[in-house]
């Protein structure tokens, strides 16, 4: 019921074969350490193959292309511009996070440091504009490929203001679920709507069509964001890559734990705060916060949402001017967001 | 004699509403954070008044365009983009440089911490392609305005490359002066060619021309660099707001060092190198290296690098077909470069 659907795979050579090409030709190091991340080199630069990310946000790009009628090819630089955007985005979380693993590997910063890996991740984001110029090459025209920057420069903004609330909450104990969801829009929603409208602006004039998936992208990222916080808690090591509750161990403010501060009885609630606070966090505080989770039914509230935004994203399918294909792909996607394990 | 040209506070009051008016309305206290980089507040926010940077690279592109015949006020935008990538540069060189102090006052993310210094100086990066949108109101037409957008990104990815080359020089001891330029052509040159060449572009539509300035301020950048290492060591405090000596206790692998490196004879060398390994740097230390310096002409070979880099800079400008002003103007700004003492 979760298994990854298969437009997840469907346009996934063709995207990487397009990153790759942004890469090409390009000489220091720095592209080296994107090459590094992107899993198709290890750390000494001998070309590896492993298991590649979801390619979610380049996938919708293309899946929107198409279910309004255009030829996905054409799209295939935005959606390489959209994935490094995000890519960039993991390297400098990574950073400000101190984490030291992402898809079962070292980080870029602890390897490279945290200095240099700042530099690889705001290169990534320039060539990721640097890809955008490429759509030049599929005729298209220069209006469309300005209106495209600058809602791929628009969304990077709103996701690092999103990043910025995201840090800010660590040391505030009063984040409101709305104080929660505006984060979220920023770190999460601004991007995957961008890609969605930018997939759709390259395979239509039709502006109402394109804002009405705009719209579609924004829930399916609210619900995707939401249920990550729940995978980040009670995901499975073998499906997430990383330790069941590692969100409480890195004290996240993520959705249950903001939603168990606001409902638990009194003396849960000091506890929790107390436990967030406090400098060490052992398996007993782990097992503690997870009794207040469950007693404040924090993993049904974050399921509800996420049901709520999936719902919102599948009637907009349903609305919306789409191909029969492209209404069945983008509802598939959405239940994946909704059912996945990882 | 290196007293500032009139020419650089012609256009500030001017920039520095452009660059205001970019940031007026945005609300998140990202932007705060850039206001206080920008020194218009205080690290609460209150309105403050202070010396402001030199606004070199905005000046020369505003010069650029009225030299070349243009309404350098139809630039202002390009401008205010440009010193935005500039300090998005600082911001994020005082995270990797450990630096407390920038200007007198204490660096960004000596207050906000890094996480978040990092999030203000990528979304000031981005806030400098939202300024260039605004050439729009000017009536630049679209050719135009994609041409600049793709210099700008171009111009960020060869700064980037340079700040790697940079950080990647402290831990080796073989840089030659060769590795060095590279590193500035970078670093420093490539966001001043583009500032110079943004600025043509904006006046004229002669290639020839833009591209003679573009070379110009390449040379500019060159010389405004190596200037910067000269200072960085023999500069007074009183003149460059940091001690005497300063980028020695830093260890900075700058011109002075790397040509002292390779040139100092044997002992000296390796004296050199042991001091730069070693884990602490007294006054000892700093006195020892600013002897051997001086044993191998570095001050001298410096300057006679600015001098040349200065000298290309004045002779494309008198055989470029600029106007008499504007001549005047770049010509008294090549020779601040070369003289000044901060």
């Amino acid at each position: 019921m979760s298994e990854q659907p298969a437009v997840l795979e469907r346009y996934r050579a063709e995207i990487e074969a397009e990153l790759r090409s942004v890469l090409a030709g390009r000489q220091s190091p720095l592209y080296d350490m994107m090459r590094y991340h992107f899993g198709w080199t290890d750390e000494k630069g001998n070309p590896r193959t492993g298991p590649a990310g979801k390619a979610l946000r380049p996938t919708l790009c293309l899946l929107a292309c198409e279910a309004v009628g255009g030829e996905y090819r054409r799209a295939l630089p935005a959606a390489a511009a959209i994935e490094l955007v995000h890519n960039y985005s993991l390297i400098h979380d990574d950073i400000q996070d101190d984490d030291l693993e992402r898809r079962h590997r070292p980080t870029v910063w602890s390897i490279w440091g945290k200095p240099q890996a700042i530099n690889a991740g705001t290169a990534m984001r320039f060539l990721a504009n640097a890809a955008l110029s490429r759509l030049e090459d599929h005729g298209v025209p220069l209006e469309k490929r300005w209106r495209i920057q600058r809602l791929l420069d628009e969304a990077t903004l709103r996701l690092i203001e999103g990043q910025y609330l995201d840090i800010s909450y660590e040391s505030r104990f009063n984040v409101t679920v709305s104080d929660y969801l505006k984060m979220v829009e920023g770190k999460t929603a601004a991007l995957i709507a961008c890609a969605v409208e930018v997939g759709a602006l390259l395979g239509t004039d039709d502006n109402g069509l394109i804002a009405g998936l705009r719209r579609l992208g924004r829930s399916l990222g609210l619900a995707f964001q939401v249920k990550d916080d729940i995978l980040g808690i009670w995901g499975q090591k073998q499906d997430t890559g990383k330790p069941v509750t590692s969100d409480i161990r890195r004290r996240k403010k993520t959705l249950p734990v903001i939603h168990a501060m606001q409902k638990a009885r009194d003396g849960q609630k000091e506890e929790l705060v107390n436990i967030y606070q406090n400098g060490t966090l052992d398996d007993d505080c782990v097992a503690r916060v997870l009794g207040i989770l469950e007693a404040t039914g924090a993993q049904a509230i974050g399921q509800e949402m996420t049901d709520r935004f999936c719902r919102e994203a599948i009637e907009a399918v349903d609305r919306l001017a789409l191909l029969p294909q492209g209404k069945r792909d983008l509802t598939a996607l959405a239940s994946f967001v909704l059912e996945r394990r990882y």
